[in-house]
């Protein structure tokens, strides 16, 4: 039974929530189709005629042929994979029509790097960009964040089915919980929180001074954990402590498990403060900015400075965001060693910040804490707990697997960069800042500087890292599989 | 019983066997003292001073009062670790008593680096330090490479109980094996085929052309995979293919584990060739050499100049050794990053290379497919196997650890390194070159340059680096824990 489930894939449901996710995506183009319509600018062709093809490919698929509306673990990871890479080819083309980036490669790249919130950038100056392009640049941020599929999920009503094995295969973290008996309720929830959080910030950022145009963009940047912006100069453009605050403090907001938001919402704030995976988030946060401010004490004049720069970076940096206020590629030795290794910690499970990810650090951490155990005690049963729970060695497994996995795409990623040459900083940041969904690197992909330089090969291969990452590793993989792609 | 155990320590035992193992320092300094009074050196006080005081200091120990005879875990793990520290701290009395390193951090250092096997150097000429010095320095390689505890138990007799503690302690790998029934028979076993191949290694490089006296150091850099020279051009120095080509195959030779010299002799060759972790091994080396070279014909005007030093290099990185035939610092930057990578492989268990080693990234990797078939049948039992025995949660959990633990204490090597102000690549690479136990790395630590110019805070962080990389990470640590020193 379990074999036969795992073995043959049901095409037709497939193809028919594809269908629906793109016509779903041709309604997320609207807004910018209604901008750039707004203020008169040349891509409003570019948006059309997307919208058009997208509609027309998304509802001949939507109405293949459907023999049985099953949709297990098979299906739900084929759907996810599947979804975001058709997402982000269909998503590419206003960039190419438009000719904001006539190489189709490069568009794909920028489109895939806002899906999946990455941040990285092959525009060297995007404030001669249309309104329209940059506003779905950062869209995809938003859209890509908390999961598109999941937004999907919890507004349109044909992906009941499977909706769970789906929201497991696009959410990120080692464990997915539902927050209410109902899969779609949960997805609701989280949406709202996102929303919510998404109307604050929006508002705060007005008060200190962006238009409504920027500041949405910005808030897209930083509750996505993306780090695309309207200015070249990135946040250090708007110079302005109080924007920097806004900012730092909403990116370590999206960091945190939106699940926690819920709990916000229904006044459990004990049950906060006993997740272990928020404290130790907070923890870490609050630990290395500290030691990165004092390591830049003697680089910024005003201890304010150092302070500022020091906690923005390392949110941003941590969160996977990508923000900048300063060239931190000027930066002492030390701080940029430190921000480097910050780029594997990684945001909270169940939030929209990437990488390694802080619950799978504490359960490595916790594991190398049992070895000291299991030395002197070489007979003893240590079990390992998170929250009150004892782990399965499935689940330890399957952490230690992610990690070593992660590692060897890192390593894979920063020896294929360096082929054409790019030194091993530049080479080894751009890996783990793509991997990591985090957009700036060191050296060459420094915060100043883009991706546009690399060859196509290169940012193809940066592209998929980055899906890996979002996707986190395992599903991508499969696609690989001959056996996977049997019929029903 | 078990936790009673653990708690309370036989301080009588470990003095005794600390005081027996600085004996056996003191008679393995007669060689040295031995070659300064045959070529009228003035090292020879020197040798004297300290061999006297270690027999002084060694005899007292092993004199004080033992109540029980019992050698436990607590007590084999507190000798093997102090043991180390011990030999290291009166080993580099010779190299401050002489002159050549005046400062005795300096020596210690370069003690700990011999002993290690990691073969990184605090001296900038290494040419014009007297004969004896040199000979030390390089026997420390010899000594440590199999372990100088293991060593001391296949030759004296007080070791008998708890033998086996302190080989498991040692001996490097995750899991150790006895080849015949009786402890000190299998640790005699494997000094045998130590013995042997240093015996044939020495013999050829003689043929070859260096004199005894260099061709016996440049075997204990190999067969230790050490890295220590008599020149400060390493191997280059010899601008020989046939001593290339000799120390290449030795190195490899030295990464293998010892058991299976012991299956050789017994003629149970199938045994060797079923061996999983010989495969893997011999294959990884085989493919990174291979790219290597490939890598290196664009710099190399003759292909064969670029097998011989692509062979050379990964034989000589991933073994642990850090022997030079090039500076590899020049080359391109994908033989480059390449190489940096490779640091991270080791040698095989049971072999006298350091890093992570070859079995445990064999497990690792099995983890990694493990997850891809839990992915598409949630609910299956997929065990690990490993030479046909399927592996306990404990031993995964144990590679996990020592994984992640390995991980974490590059990442801290490097940032307490680049507190001074070196750079990420130099930083990272003498981080990982301590706690591989390889020698030299890149940038400012290459292959043509010491780590005389660090500060003494650094010098000290990477000798304990070293110390941890060869004994396996975890028993380091207990020294630290309050608990483990609670009295008998």
């Amino acid at each position: 039974m379990e074999r036969r489930e795992g073995s043959l894939m049901n095409y037709g449901m497939v193809n028919r929530v594809l269908g629906n996710l793109l016509m779903f995506e041709a309604a997320a183009l609207l807004p910018s189709l209604g901008i750039s319509f707004f203020y008169g600018q040349h891509d409003f062709n570019a948006f059309l005629m997307t919208i058009v093809l997208i509609l027309t490919f998304g509802y001949a698929m939507s109405k293949l042929p459907v023999r049985s509306k099953r949709i297990k673990t098979k299906e739900a990871i084929t759907i996810v994979t599947m979804g975001w890479i058709v997402v982000s080819a269909f998503g590419a083309l206003p960039f190419v029509l438009s000719g904001a980036l006539p190489n189709y490669v490069d568009a794909f790249f920028e489109t895939v790097s806002g899906l999946t919130t990455t941040g990285a950038t092959v525009i060297d100056d995007i404030e001669v960009l249309p309104y329209g392009i940059l506003f779905w640049r950062s869209l995809l941020h938003w859209l890509g964040g908390m999961g598109i599929l999941v937004l999907a999920l919890a507004i349109m009503p044909t992906l009941g089915v499977g909706a769970f094995q789906i929201f497991k295969a696009e959410s990120p973290g080692p464990i997915s919980d539902k927050l209410v008996p109902k899969m779609k309720d949960t997805a609701k929830i989280l949406y709202i929180a996102y929303l919510g959080i998404t109307v604050i910030e929006t508002l705060l950022l007005m008060v200190g001074g962006m238009n409504l145009y920027e500041a949405l963009i910005h808030t897209f940047g930083t509750v996505g954990t993306g780090g695309f912006s309207t200015r070249n100069a990135s946040i250090a453009a708007f110079n302005s402590r109080y924007i920097y605050t806004v900012i730092t403090f909403f990116m370590v907001a999206s960091g945190v498990n939106f699940a926690l938001y819920y709990e916000l919402y229904r006044g459990r704030i004990g049950n906060i403060f006993k997740n272990i995976e928020f404290k130790v988030y907070i923890s870490i946060f609050l630990a290395i900015s500290t030691l990165m401010s004092i390591s830049l004490l003697g680089y910024y004049d005003s201890i304010i400075d150092a302070i500022q720069h020091g906690f923005f970076q390392v949110a941003s940096i941590m969160t996977t965001t990508g923000y900048a206020t300063a060239d931190f590629d000027l930066w002492p030795n030390f701080s940029k060693a430190l921000l480097f290794f910050v780029m594997f910690i990684g945001g909270s499970a169940g939030s929209t910040g990437g990488s390694i990810k802080v619950i799978r650090l504490v359960i490595l951490y916790k594991l190398v804490k049992r070895e000291f155990v299991k030395l002197m005690h070489p007979r003893a049963v240590v079990p390992v707990e998170l929250n009150g729970k004892m782990l399965s060695s499935d689940v330890i497994a399957n952490i230690t697997g992610f990690f070593f996995l992660y590692v060897l795409l890192f390593i894979s990623g920063t020896l294929f960069i360096s082929i054409e040459g790019v030194d091993f900083v530049s080479a080894a940041s751009a890996s783990a800042a793509s991997l990591g969904n985090i957009g700036p690197g060191f050296g060459r992909l420094g915060p100043t500087q883009t991706y546009a330089f690399l060859s196509s090969p290169s940012k193809i291969v940066l592209s998929v890292l980055m899906l890996f990452g979002r996707l986190e590793l395992f599903t991508i993989f499969l696609l690989f599989t001959p056996n996977h792609w049997r019929k029903d």
